[in-house]
């Protein structure tokens, strides 16, 4: 088994061999991990929000559910999950949201920095990048289409785990904007096991 | 102005200097246009859904509200929308889609392959695909976050219309899978001013 803790507002990547099992854990709760993936043999195939959505029939996703590829292949199948609250509609902060939506300029920790770090030590084009699926993060669809953050579900030692539907890189950012996690910023944990 | 008739489960691509206007219309009612949009300069920027939903907030988009590219740059203003539904979250209909949903197997016409044609005409790798911006297509996320695709509300001679706000290859398909049509495969017509 390997083990590891995402600092605080830091990234990490991994490849995941076909059966292995990723568990995220949020240790201290309500902290948010975003996971994206990349096909091993070829990075251009990636995690797509809409084919999940499309062959999933939803937005939200939970134990049973597998995540697809852009070129509709099973990527992820969520073998357990405590939480049953995740997000897979919003981007990565990044230097440019935090401009955007909070008037913050100059360089910060930042989500899309710590994936595209990650990925380029292992040579795949940080433009790849695509939406993330958002570990723990709580987002509520409105009815007039209206989008709502809220805190987290997650308790101290929640976890979801995803089973590998083929080789894969991927890359898991502990998310670094404050609204996201309840306004502290704390590690992520991964484990990865043979299933 | 520029004018041209998409033929029912066809695609076209144009380019779209800065400024100017995309009008997309429905000659014959109840029918989905999905547009894709990559920057002229750098095809590795295209449409997000990600971001436009986060700098949005919301999910359903109308007059007045800007669509963003993954680099967090404005792509595509609405200035003008006589439907007010439209869909950003699912993917264009594909050889797989169609297996995988419909275990329809062998070729026939489908929207991704409209739009990889069109723009690898155009140099740009299909690969880069993202989530279209579906105009006309109606899809209702229900309380549990299911999914209910719905005919599409637009009627004969609706339209929407889009100011780039960049330099743009845009490529667009008369939607080919028969749910989202109302089960009638129809054209779709463009117009290009100048604004």
């Amino acid at each position: 088994m390997l083990t590891y803790r995402i600092p605080a507002r830091c990234g990490f990547a991994l490849v995941l061999r076909r059966g292995q099992l990723l568990r995220v854990i949020d240790p201290e709760g309500e902290q948010v991990a975003d996971v994206v993936t990349f096909s091993e043999s070829d990075p251009r195939e990636r995690l797509s929000n809409g084919r999940s959505f499309d062959y999933g029939g939803r937005i939200y996703f939970t134990t049973g559910h597998t995540l697809y590829s852009d070129r509709s292949n099973p990527m992820l199948t969520i073998v357990s999950d405590t939480v049953g609250r995740h997000d897979f509609l919003l981007t990565p902060c990044s230097r440019e949201m935090f401009r955007i939506q909070y008037g913050v300029t100059g360089k910060q920790p930042n989500c899309l920095d710590n994936l595209a770090k990650a990925i380029a030590r292992r040579g795949v084009d940080p433009a790849l990048i695509p939406t993330p699926f958002n570990a723990f993060m709580n987002v509520d669809v409105l009815p007039d289409g209206g989008l709502d953050i809220r805190p987290p579900r997650s308790k101290a030692g929640d976890s979801i785990t995803l089973r590998a539907e083929m080789e894969l890189l991927v890359a898991v950012s502990a998310w670094a904007a404050g609204r996201c996690n309840n306004y502290r910023f704390k590690p992520v944990d991964i484990e990865v096991t043979d299933g």
